[in-house]
């Protein structure tokens, strides 16, 4: 299969032309010819005798950049200026900004935001702590906090190659929900100390998202950071797939007209994902999980699991069942795969239940793919933008900060989280469910909100979410 | 003396006025009765029988603002529908905001600036940690470090308390050199623990800002924490007083037509911005430096003293004199006070050599109040904005990091301190010197210019700057 030509490996070719010539035309015919896809062209300058555009032309990989370069080199008439590679261009300088919530024009700006006039607000929060949530950077601010241990599927890279990601998601959260954000990299990957680090540092803001950080580790560093602190820690590799999941879940169960109950389902990998995923299920009603990795079924009692399989085993598996993917996948109704490519072959696939439901959601190449399995099953999603019904955790983590910033929640808890897939499960419902359309779109603006609500409702449930602090000094006299 | 009305103590009070009485008058007269300062008076809406408006009023403090409001209360045809304190206004929500330094409109922006398009990013930085400096936020970020353990003149509040403060440095740093920077409060007092938080933070900065720690702790934390990190640490409450104040200094010197190295000079108050001022002026030049506090004259020897008081005595006081304030301020050319307020009296100051210089910077109260001193002295700086000659750290920070950030600097070194000093005494000599106008404005956009390109010049001619890092695909088409 031949992969599509990507934004993320577009050139920007600045390209003088004769006018004597049609040489214009002729790149772009070369272009063409080379499988690139132009995606925009601009006028630079022009004179009597010579025009210069910009070209930016996507290829599939570097390879293919080299080919549309060559391309334009061949072009009679075509004399190449420039060439700048857009993704890398974008990330010259980093991608966030710090800017002033209010004018800072004059003397009597600063007296007020800054000294003399702070000195009244640190003296406010000095006499109530909780304050912090309300008249600083607190009342809006997440931080994005990652050791690099995990950086998407590309592995350990460490700190300084984390933070482009980081850096990428403060804008995911501002985007599409409002919420501050900010990218904190960590140089240890000693999991007390990552979890001392983020602990004190904690009091700059009103949440924490933790990121890319390796499983088994992820699971201890959030448990331990919790306990250490007021404000809500989400591991987003964990939760974020496990919410948009359950809200996938949900509406597949409709489509095909099954309940959740009933439902028996395999897990092929069972890191943070995968465990997390089954958590929210079972949060959701399922009964029947077995998990699935590279030894095998997992089983209450087997020899040589580490901890967390461990305790995975034991909230799975009822029966107790053994063997491989093989055996167990038969009559399965649906196959959650959060491991690797091609990781599921069609002739177990041919095994599962009837109207069987496949979420293939390794990235970017998945458990098997779409059309391969198509044929066998009612529902496939996948974690692509270009197949139906992605599972996009941009669906879930602004939203769901959105809401636990409003209410200064302590925590996020197992309904807030199911809260979060109910609200997102109940949009695509709303738009009429399909086969392909079990999920809202990732860009879909009534997703964030509706989360948002749902979180801030299941916060209060669960008594996780802060009194508002009355503001000193609006409407009454006192600093104290 | 009675204190001034202060932007910091404002209040907008929003008046409904019938439009038969001249309410709205009387109600001006009773305000400025009450020696409120009226700062802006604007129109919220009208009807044909009355008139509501918006009174920014200043006062002095918190009794005022009850005065004035009394003074409202009690204006016949004047009703009050709602009083804010401006200050605590302008901080609700937090001051600062995160943004998107690129646009981020549709799928095609989001595969270049997240995913896929950014793993080219990290995968280019795994290779070569140096990249992070051009292609991610540590090209322009600073971190704002603080414990909270000596806010302003407020003492140890606490990490909460001190965010509105790093809040408002933030904005000082974007408004004055265009330096992106975040504030970093930390819940933790021990010295090493501190260090090792933000020595861990590191990688997601350009440089460190150390922020309101307390003396002799911000010595240690400052040393230990440069050894561990490769990027610039400055512990502004020392270094950048220091650097203004020997601005001020070399300028006040050629008023009085005197020679550094000839300057006698008395310190009042030795701790961590009387330390670095000491040392700075040594670099500068100066010889003859005397320390003085609560227990006296600081000499080699003296029993009784702390570590950072005994290194202290080590570098000054040649002559090993004994005494008093009293004692060694006799014949001295320079008296500088960072101790707190009317630590010097006025028959001391008539005691000082001819042409004495005097730099009172306790803030808000200076040593000594200008007005008594000045019959007996030729120049006098404090740190404050109603008087002439304010030392404002403002002067040397953003420029300094400005320049610091741009040539990738590992450390700020003494040159770079006083290339920055001699940076803000110029411009004020170009202007022409006189004994009130030693120091440049605060607000004068010619210095964090002047300041950041001599602590460039100075940073490459000692060894600390970075080559900047050629961008891959920038120009050339390689991941590597």
């Amino acid at each position: 299969m031949k992969k599509n030509c990507s934004p993320g490996f577009s050139l920007t070719l600045t390209v003088k032309f004769s006018r004597a010539d049609n040489a214009a035309g002729k790149l772009v015919g070369a272009l063409l010819a080379a499988e690139g896809e132009i995606e925009a062209v601009e006028l630079v300058e022009e004179s009597s005798a010579s025009v210069t555009q910009n070209f930016r032309v996507r290829a599939r990989d570097l390879a293919h950049q080299g080919d549309l370069l060559a391309a334009t080199k061949g072009t009679p008439g075509a004399e190449l200026i420039k060439v700048v590679d857009d993704t890398f261009a974008c990330h010259v300088g980093g991608k966030l900004r710090i800017a002033s919530g209010f004018p800072l024009e004059d003397a009597a700006d600063l007296s007020r935001l800054y000294t003399p006039g702070v000195a009244r607000i640190c003296r406010s929060i000095a006499k109530d702590k909780e304050r912090s949530f309300t008249v600083t950077q607190r009342r809006n601010m997440v931080a994005v906090i990652s050791d690099g241990s995990a950086i998407l599927g590309l592995g350990n890279l460490g700190p300084e190659a984390a933070l482009p990601v980081m850096e990428g998601k403060s804008l995911l959260f501002k985007k599409f929900a409002g919420v501050d954000s900010f990218p904190i990299v960590v140089a240890t990957q000693d999991v007390d100390e990552l979890v001392r680090t983020a602990a004190n540092i904690a009091p700059s803001f009103g949440g924490i998202n933790l990121e890319d950080i390796s499983a088994p580790r992820c699971f201890e560093v959030e448990e331990k950071l919790q306990k250490l602190v007021d404000i809500p820690v989400f591991h987003d590799d964990q939760h974020g797939t496990a919410i948009v999941a359950t809200a996938g879940l949900m509406n597949a169960a409709k489509v095909v007209g099954k309940k959740l109950a009933d439902l028996k389902i395999i897990f092929m990998g069972v890191g943070a994902a995968g465990t997390a995923c089954t958590k929210l299920f079972k949060t959701a009603g399922v009964r029947n999980i077995i998990g699935v990795n590279r030894s095998g079924v997992l089983w209450r009692g087997k020899e040589g699991l580490n901890v967390s399989q461990k305790a995975y085993a034991e909230m799975t598996n009822p029966d107790l069942i053994k063997g491989t993917l093989a055996d167990v996948i038969k009559d399965a109704d649906v196959f959650v795969g959060l491991s690797g490519p091609d990781t599921v072959k069609v002739e177990d696939v041919k095994k599962m239940a009837r109207n069987a439901v496949i979420f293939a959601m390794s990235n970017p190449d998945p458990e098997i793919r779409p059309e391969i399995a198509a044929p066998y099953v009612a529902i496939i999603a996948t974690g692509r933008s270009d197949y139906p019904n992605q599972i996009n955790n941009v669906l879930a983590f602004p939203g769901l900060f959105r809401g636990a910033l409003d209410v200064r929640a302590s925590r996020i808890t197992p309904n807030m989280n199911l809260a979060a897939s109910n609200a997102i499960a109940s949009i695509a419902e709303a738009d009429g469910l399909a086969r392909n359309r079990i999920i809202p779109n990732p860009f879909d603006p009534r997703v964030p909100k509706a989360v948002a609500e749902a979180v801030m409702k299941a916060a209060k449930a669960d008594g996780v979410a802060r009194e508002e602090i009355p503001m000193p000094g609006i409407g009454s006299l006192s600093d104290a």
